[in-house]
């Protein structure tokens, strides 16, 4: 009998599962899957109520951060309170040969602590960062940012200092017994396929899209 | 000047956007984006923590569906409170003229409500849709579920009363002034690709995946 873990998982702060799905808090392989994925679900609670809200975060060192709007409520909320930051993508079905050992391979970090809000000067290289982790040398390219959008603008960083990853690869993990059972058994992989740039119709005459994009990808 | 709002989406629960970045209470809406992504995020607090869980979640009719061990510590606390759901769908990159208008295509929907308990009849019943939603007709040629695992899990479903989706599709949206600087514009669009099933390789001789796989898309 496989343990009820193995259904898909509903991920639990501290459990660690078996073989092909490791619960890891090496800080290499937490960065890795931040570095994987742009699209982050902040939760945080607003008047008593839970909110997961998606944004992007960007890792730079040991800490990732995310912006908002100044007038955000976001904002408010977060900065009296711990946040759980999850990142998480989606690597495959597995086609098990029961229904109990059906999953998903999948990559995943999650983060809990305190954000803090960035000085001037940390958010300006931090907005740069955003950029150019992305696409490189983007922010260079760019028309300026202005004072103005410096201030209507927050970043919040937060620290990866209570972090764990949950990684599932690899085929079904069926009982023994099972694979005696007549029924395909397999992974569907799934993986982020980044296309060719569509440009701004409002382009000017011209203008090429920078070599450096041939670096983004996700995943 | 754009708004502050036009910077990666600080998603906000009432808030709606501008032209190209629309919230949508839309049911049509909504059921397409939970339909598109499995992979979902569910926010509850824990010990007065806040914790983002990803898991799978799947649809039927006005309710979404996910399952947990029934010795989740989960279970527990989203039986008593209000949870929010959310999925979302990261489309491209939105590539402005100023870091200011920089973004990203994006699909999301939010759920608030209480979570419930299903009841063993409709736990195994939407455990076959759990299945055979993703591949037509594969509950049916799996290894019969025992009572066993049956008890070893839990269901849970949430109505879609209150939800809400946010879609941000298209090029960018600059100032009409940030149009004659000179740096492409444009969006580097991203999907998820599903690429040919990997066979388990303690699959009896001779079993081959079944036909309907080339309907499982992911996006």
């Amino acid at each position: 009998m496989t343990e009820p873990a193995s259904f898909p998982p509903p991920s639990d702060r501290t459990r660690v599962r078996r073989y092909h799905q490791i619960a890891s808090y090496d800080p290499q392989t937490v960065h890795a899957i931040l570095d994987a994925m742009p699209l982050c679900h902040v939760g945080y609670v607003h008047n008593g109520t839970p909110i997961v809200t998606p944004t992007l975060q960007w890792r730079d060192g040991d800490r990732i951060f995310w912006h908002a709007s100044s007038a955000s409520r976001m904002i408010d909320s977060v900065l009296e309170q711990d946040v759980c930051v999850t990142v998480s993508l989606y690597d495959g079905l597995v086609m098990a040969r029961s229904a109990f050992s059906y999953n998903i391979n999948h990559r995943s970090v999650m983060i809990f602590g305190r954000p803090e809000k960035l000085s001037e000067t940390e958010k300006a290289e931090q907005l740069r960062n955003m950029v150019n982790k992305t696409i490189p040398g983007q922010w260079e390219r760019l028309r300026p940012v202005t004072a103005q959008e410096l201030k209507a603008t927050t970043v919040l960083g937060l620290s990866i200092t209570e972090a764990s990853a949950k990684v599932r690869t690899g085929p079904p993990q069926d009982d023994e017994a099972d694979r005696a059972f007549p029924v395909w058994a397999g992974v569907i992989p799934v993986r982020m396929q980044v296309l060719p740039p569509e440009p701004d119709p409002h382009n000017l005459p011209g203008l090429e899209p920078p070599a450096e994009i041939a670096s983004f990808h996700i995943g």
